[in-house]
């Protein structure tokens, strides 16, 4: 474990990095858990302690997920050995049941396991062969994602532009940021972009109780970065629109169903409605893989609820009494006709439905 | 100091007394700012540590801030002994300013007021006579307002049952019960009357932050008196609407302008845009001392913002990074179009308005 207790990076900006493959075989992650206070990296040796990690939010964001599901095959491999086709099997799934909302996860085992398929089918399971070709599409699964999120960047700017003045002020919630993905960020990709073309008015984060992705990672990345972040309580989201002071609410997602409903970070579906009820326009920014043409509605989406204990502690100081009930879901559904904007690689959906959404992803429903 | 440092009451219900004049003229409180994990009382000799002990919210909650005030002017006669006007004066500007959304504490600082000026138009300037009078003001404000809540509850709860079937969910927010109050409780009083008329579906609290009332107060007087509460992160509040679990969201006010604006907790606001666009109920219950006659609407009430510290830290545990600004209003205002119900002990203003506000608070225009 790496320690580096210092997280007051002030002066010159800086990138941040949260998933990287090691030449010697292992997966080095920033440990998400333990920021803002400390930046400290992990290396992870097996595709059961990649689960773990995913688990454990030691890494989050859907992006980031599948990005380590995709490592953790190849360590899986790597740990296996020759002949090991049926413990690498029981590893993908292990993965695949470490987290339930996100489909990054899945669609990145995906296509590991298709790699797999390929090279037993192709009669050529030299296992050297078969790592090379694993650690080769994690990395480009991993590549892919920071291209994509550039690319989204830009075009998601070129239609805010297109659509009112500069500057433009933004509210996000959660982290979508380089800790969330393979890089660059999704929405907060949309803000990195807004801040290079230099028309950002403002960016203001919501905390996002209960695991303070907002507080602890994105006010965070945008502090390393130099870009002026806001950080306000999630209730404070409606003052601010009433008040005037957004023009766009931008956010990721986890999961987007066929017809444009979207799940995203518990809370994103009231600030769909607030939004909507103030005349602003909310966004959503994700890649193709958080795309489920396999879902209907969002009503399909499997929201994970975790334990209480987030909700009855924070950083282990207890703020609720003995003997409260928790309901804790994590992850919300906001429905398509919330939504102005999705925003893919692929190319944007403006005010998304079923028509829409299967015109741009059809080779999706294969 | 008396320190009581067992909030674990299980078993029998108890009800829980914030504010208690003692009698040898001492004010004690109980330190909300400690609950749930201390049960601490401080006992208060002058005006100045009733301003205080507002400022640094020992105590909160609309009513129970002006009860907190009358009694510090009861404080300030006591210690300033014969021929104090001035400094009893000044001290009453101290109670004033300690914080200043909240309409009651100006409304009790006003009734105090007019006893020393009856005492002093009647050329009766007599001390003990003044300090008696003071007194028994103070603690008729303190009755009133449980008088009050007992009956707002009772009404409540007949104006719910006359409009849907039970049992009746509610969603609350903030603390405001006994702990907010002088007894009982305005939304939380709801709660107790829906308890004790078995017709409570369940209670969902959100937590509320920055300060955690939901959490750390809401929470634990309803587990003191025996009552199940489920506490939720407010970010889940639509969530459990569009999930069809609540009917009601119940409030309580800090000022209501005369056209029925409603200004009260930050997240209010947003969750009276979620009950509209659900479908739900939205109902304020404040007493009268709530309503500001004198300010035509919600724009003109002032908003307090805190500092940035409440955002960055929980108990001392540092939760956002350095270098990020901060925005932490503590109050919004709610639109007089998004309530169903204002509840007094006057009355109840289904739909308020201003000529509907004027009709039953006529009065409070002197």
């Amino acid at each position: 474990m790496l320690n580096k207790n210092d997280s007051s990076f002030t002066g010159n900006a800086r990138s941040v990095s949260a998933i990287d493959w090691l030449p010697e075989g292992k997966l080095k992650l920033l440990d998400q858990r333990k920021l803002p206070t400390e930046e400290v990296y992990i290396e992870l040796s097996t595709a059961a302690d990649a689960a773990a990690a995913i688990k454990d939010m030691v890494v989050r964001g859907a992006p980031a997920i599948g990005i380590t599901a995709a490592y953790g095959v190849v360590l899986s491999v790597l740990k296996s050995g020759p002949d090991s086709t049926d413990q690498v099997a029981r590893d993908i799934e292990v993965l695949a049941a470490s987290r339930p909302t996100a489909v990054n996860l899945f669609w990145a085992l995906d296509r590991m396991k298709r790699v797999i398929q390929q090279h037993e089918s192709n009669g050529s399971p030299v296992e050297a062969l078969l790592q090379e070709a694993l650690l080769q599409e994690a990395q480009l699964i991993h590549e892919q994602d920071i291209a994509a999120n550039k690319k989204m960047g830009a075009s998601a700017v070129a239609l805010m532009r297109a659509r009112q003045s500069t500057p433009i002020r933004v509210l996000t919630h959660c982290n979508t940021g380089a800790l969330a993905t393979g890089g660059y960020g999704t929405a907060l990709g949309v803000v990195r972009r807004l801040q290079e073309e230099n028309v950002l008015g403002h960016v203001y984060a919501d905390e996002t109780r209960p695991w303070l992705q907002g507080a602890r990672l994105t006010a965070w990345e945008l502090v390393q970065e130099g870009i002026p972040v806001t950080l306000n309580a999630d209730v404070a989201a409606g003052h601010l629109m009433q008040a005037g002071k957004i023009d766009w609410v931008v956010v990721g997602a986890d999961r987007i169903t066929a017809n444009g409903d979207t799940a995203n970070k518990i809370g994103t579906y009231s600030l769909a409605v607030l939004a909507k009820h103030h005349g602003l326009k909310f966004m959503v920014v994700a890649p193709e893989s958080t795309i489920d043409m396999q879902l209907r509605t969002g009503q399909d989406i499997p929201i994970e609820e975790r334990e209480g204990d987030e909700i009855v502690a924070v950083k282990g100081q207890i703020i609720a009494p003995q003997g409260v009930h928790t309901f804790n879901p994590v992850f919300d559904v906001t429905p398509h006709d919330l939504i102005d904007a999705i925003v893919t690689e692929k190319g944007i959906i403006e005010y998304p439905n079923e028509t829409k959404m299967r015109a741009l992803f059809a080779k999706t429903c294969d």
